[in-house]
């Protein structure tokens, strides 16, 4: 199934494509010579938005939970991926655990099937252990096509963590470990934990990812002779904000003006006729707050409101304000049966397993879709990723198109592998 | 497009398969822990006979001609694999020159435009090298498709083998050497040449080939507690067998009485109600003489004959004799519209990436189907090789079949693995 897209393909987005497909050979050996140096993660999910004069990533998930939005069609893929990231982690392998997310949504339990099919068809005894206490015997969990998962208890054993007669040498997270790193999975140095506790959003912050993309674009744009902007969505750090105080308030403003106006210089230089906004985000995980868009920079004073009422209904965090950031709006002209559409790609080791469109309806191009009313249509990335179609006319080929994708997800999921080697709390030092 | 296919399901192949599925965890493992130890061919094809009661590899090709069979939809897996082959070989490369057989049958061009397509893909710069030396300029060869492809002369410099202004790191030969390994290709001490030149049939021959199997079939027979038989062809190695000499025919009868009774025994074994019948083939390449079906073992007199024809035509070989090699017969029960078809399994580095039926209107269950009159069909391998279906019941399903075909592939790529190093001038002795 490849969805109908409508893609505002002016001028720069189709040069930018033509000179990601001149420079394939050039671009792939960059990649190899960045991974001889550094790990990827072990699985990647970028949030990607074309705007036809941009394209940028706009969110790097370490736990990604779209595995079921792949068209059936990419599983080996997604299989040889994961067969290639087991060799070198972990050769002799037997069992793995996979800890799952204590969520029960039917999207994520099918999520979770099908990263417990691809690591099993990868060659992996898979078992799910759960990080609720509350389930203290294996238990079936129902999925909407019929079949069924079993969830187990975690068990610690001194350094080990097991199920019942079951010892993995790996242990695979899918939980991004918002609420901070549970007991149980504390000092685990006889196994492989995957991804590293340091890539849940205890650690990290979202302002540390984008400026090692924006670091890696300069250099990748400077590689094909082109305008980093052209890739790279500019942020700002407002650091810990107390939105409830008028002080707090008025710092995010003059934040937010001044990326506008910065927004604004580049729309000008361009000759962008749309209006610019940017988007106030956390900078340390999940947006409890929501993500609000910023046309006019007196358009944050929303944001003091949802915690005064956050407040209200007890929910205020225990430490005082909200650690955010502002990010340049990126536009999304993708259109899936007139719903507004970005799409994700998804990455397992170092390769492009698949992709699909996060799909909303509800919201407009200069919003965030991960929202209420999000749905998703698979994307045949066969004809795609991996294989750019020569001699297509730049803007009319659907595969060019998701090469390119392929090529600016990979780049973000570089700029995580620089994250989380700066944030790794084990790393030798060689100061 | 996936072929109607009639596979004679008997028995011991539904409990091969239920055990190959039931293993696939410590199969994959086992496969994993050989290429620890072990380096795959580059590339490989192998052709696999299901007869129901026995699945084996009749032949494995290091340098493979039927890229071409594969699907579309499989290309991405092909890429993929190419990458992580280049990534392990040299990540730092940017040319590969590719050395194509002097063929110009169209089957062989496409074969040869979807292998550069594939390394282009996989990131690097592709040119075609001809070791014909009438080509001395640049030279386009016409595709079926319309398109082209430029053939250009070798230059040898010192230790290097390029093209006008381009220089490999890595040389991908697609010649099988059948006629020794010309001048222009010794000596290249400085740049990867692959497969190595004695993957080329001046220096492989298929007993060798054949008895690393076997030891390789005996242990993963044992690992999944089965007879080898089962998975293994017999063979019997003739030596150079002088066809014109009456001791040469009588020595030959001998072999082939010897073998059809080890046959017929494992027949009585099994209940297997079939006639047993064993091939002669060529231990060192190309089957000159043609493979011949031997049901009786007086049969062998028609290789005589051939003999003697192809002195009268003037062809006969400076060397008087042919080296020759007796397998058992695997017949082939597989259909596709009433022509008898056998699997051919493709693999990149250690992954299968595709894999297609070569079909032969004209030819037996009981006969070689690599002959004039095949033709191919390409397989939805998609939903096959890595992706059994759990819960299918055995013989049912063509996924579990295709991953069991794999299975066997893989099993006969170890043994090339095996081949290659015990005939590798270059190894180090420890003993």
């Amino acid at each position: 199934m490849v969805p109908h897209l409508i893609t505002a393909l002016t001028g720069p987005i189709n040069e930018l494509e033509q000179r990601i497909l001149e420079s394939l050979p050039a671009i792939e050996r960059w990649f190899r010579l960045e991974w001889m140096e550094h790990t990827p993660p072990f699985y990647t999910a970028v949030d990607v938005r074309n705007a036809g004069f941009k394209l940028a990533p706009v969110d790097t998930h370490l736990f990604p939970t779209g595995f079921h939005n792949l068209t059936d069609e990419m599983l080996p893929l997604a299989v040889q991926a994961a067969m290639a990231a087991i060799e070198k982690i972990c050769p002799e392998a037997k069992n793995l655990l996979l800890i799952p997310d204590r969520s029960t949504r039917h999207g994520y339990l099918m999520n979770v099937e099908r990263l417990v099919r691809i690591f099993h068809q990868a060659g992996l005894n898979v078992r799910l252990g759960t990080l609720d206490e509350s389930v203290t015997a294996p238990t079936p969990v129902a999925l909407p096509d019929g079949s069924a998962l079993t969830i187990e208890p975690l068990v610690r054993q001194r350094g080990r963590l097991l199920l019942k007669d079951f010892d993995p040498c790996t242990i695979l997270l899918n939980h991004d470990l918002a609420d901070g790193v549970p007991a149980v999975l504390q000092n685990l140095h006889e196994q492989y934990l995957l991804p590293p506790l340091h890539a849940g959003w205890g650690v990290r912050r979202k302002t540390k990812h984008f400026q090692a993309y924006e670091e890696l674009a300069k250099k990748f744009a400077k590689m094909l002779g082109m305008d980093p902007w052209l890739i790279n969505p500019m942020i700002t750090r407002a650091g810990r904000v107390d939105l409830e105080s008028p002080a707090g308030l008025d710092a995010l403003t003059t934040h937010a003006d001044a990326l506008l106006s910065k927004v604004r210089r580049k729309y000008k230089e361009y000759g962008i006729q749309e209006k610019p906004f940017v988007l106030v985000k956390a900078d340390d995980g999940p947006d409890r707050l929501g993500v609000l868009t910023v046309r006019e920079a007196r358009d944050v004073a929303v944001l003091a409101e949802r915690a005064r009422v956050r407040r209200a209904e007890g929910q205020a965090p225990a430490e005082p304000g909200d650690e955010l950031f502002l990010q340049e709006g990126v536009p999304t002209h993708e259109r899936i049966n007139d719903a507004v559409a970005e799409p994700v790609v998804t990455m397992i080791d170092r390769y492009v397993v698949g992709g699909y469109y996060r799909v909303n309806p509800e919201r407009g191009a200069d919003e965030n879709l991960n929202a209420p009313g999000a749905s998703f249509v698979p994307l045949a990335f066969a004809e795609s990723n991996q294989l750019p179609r020569r001699g297509a006319k730049p803007g009319a080929s659907a595969p060019n198109r998701f090469y390119m994708y392929g090529v600016i997800a990979r780049l973000a999921m570089v700029a995580a592998s620089y994250e989380l080697e700066a944030t790794d709390p084990d790393a030798e030092s060689y100061d």
